[in-house]
């Protein structure tokens, strides 16, 4: 269905672990896509705000004109229209609502804490126990020793979580804890995942993020 | 993929508006189940627990003997293993996603608002509010003039929906408003799927929903 003269932009704000989803999925697909940095100085564009009126946030993929909002729906998009190339789902029913359930998982679980971690309300020593708990579910019931979340292959739940990793940085270091101490198996997933140029050419370099929330947090006088 | 010796059963609690959408899914494919209350006073079942330990939660889809936990999640496993009858997503990759854009809407911004109503919190008026603005936002942007939210026949944004349904009657009890004045395409969508068997043998009594709610509000001291 993707055909080679589709026009395909993604509209993403740089550090968002959801726009690297989007990055990652169109990458393992080989679509070429341009780039389009919508929210500059925390402000949203207007083709962002036209594009997705309801919840008016990056990422969104518009293929050929048509706006794909909500990062998960956009990366199982990705998967139905580029089909013939790397899937990111597996074919039956039962893996595939296990990969959807733990998607659903990180989308539900890990960004409240992640963010108390770093978001300068108090809340660090809670926000790191909460991530941690959240990941330890991860790596336990859903990694364990295989090298992908979906087993041999790189696939859904991997795309989901590879956005988190690259700000594992800002969560240790302002959470005041060693992410590799506690999730072992999770970074050396992590390190596996980086080593596909799909992934390394697509996430932000955590040393960035960590100097955007540093920033930020001089910005309230609280470094 | 579906067959007839299939063990089903379906663990849930008959007031849950998740629950009620694998009980229309169900009937719509024509899956024989067994239903299992597991919240008895509030009390959750140690098969509930053992069948979904991560998020402790009805309903549960068991096939098989094996548990599809988050009920979007199970309507799609529905749709994928019984799938030559009555599919509930489309085939179009666009017209998928915007049906799980929907439904995924349905699940991020009705709940809360609706609780608000009725849970004594003293947000009756903000929830009514909040409540009022998402149900106009599905009238107007997502069902529109169609008969079903996917057009002619009905489907997974149905799905999604219909349980919310039953419970209209006492969000406006409590909340003090008239939902047929203020959504009279959703009220008149929701008529139109009372006269599916699969929805009017699904659902749980408004009345009944009403009753419940009222006796917890007793207990707090508050009616």
């Amino acid at each position: 269905m993707g055909k080679e003269s589709d026009e395909v932009i993604l509209l993403d704000y740089w550090p968002s672990m959801y726009g690297m989803r989007l990055r990652v999925a169109l990458a393992e697909k080989e679509v070429k896509y341009e780039f389009k940095e919508e929210v500059v100085g925390g402000v949203k564009s207007p083709l962002l705000l036209k594009m997705n009126p309801i919840h008016k946030k990056i990422p969104v993929l518009i293929h050929n004109g048509n706006p794909v909002c909500e990062s998960l729906i956009a990366v199982e998009y990705i998967d139905e229209v580029w089909k013939d190339k790397a899937p990111f789902l597996p074919s039956d029913p039962y893996q595939r609502a296990q990969a959807r359930f733990w998607a659903d998982y990180i989308d539900k679980k890990l960004y409240a804490p992640g963010r108390k971690t770093w978001d300068a309300i108090g809340k660090e020593e809670e926000g790191k126990k909460e991530l941690i708990e959240s990941l330890k579910v991860l790596e336990l019931e859903a990694l364990g020793d295989k090298p992908y979340f979906g087993g041999e292959s790189f696939g859904f739940v991997d795309i989901a979580l590879i956005g988190f990793y690259s700000w594992f940085y800002t969560f240790e270091t302002f959470g005041n804890f060693n992410m590799e101490a506690e999730c072992p198996k999770l970074i050396a997933w992590g390190n596996r995942c980086m080593q596909r140029e799909s992934v390394s050419k697509s996430l932000a370099d955590p040393h960035k993020i960590y100097e955007l929330i540093l920033t930020y947090r001089k910005h309230l006088g609280l470094e």
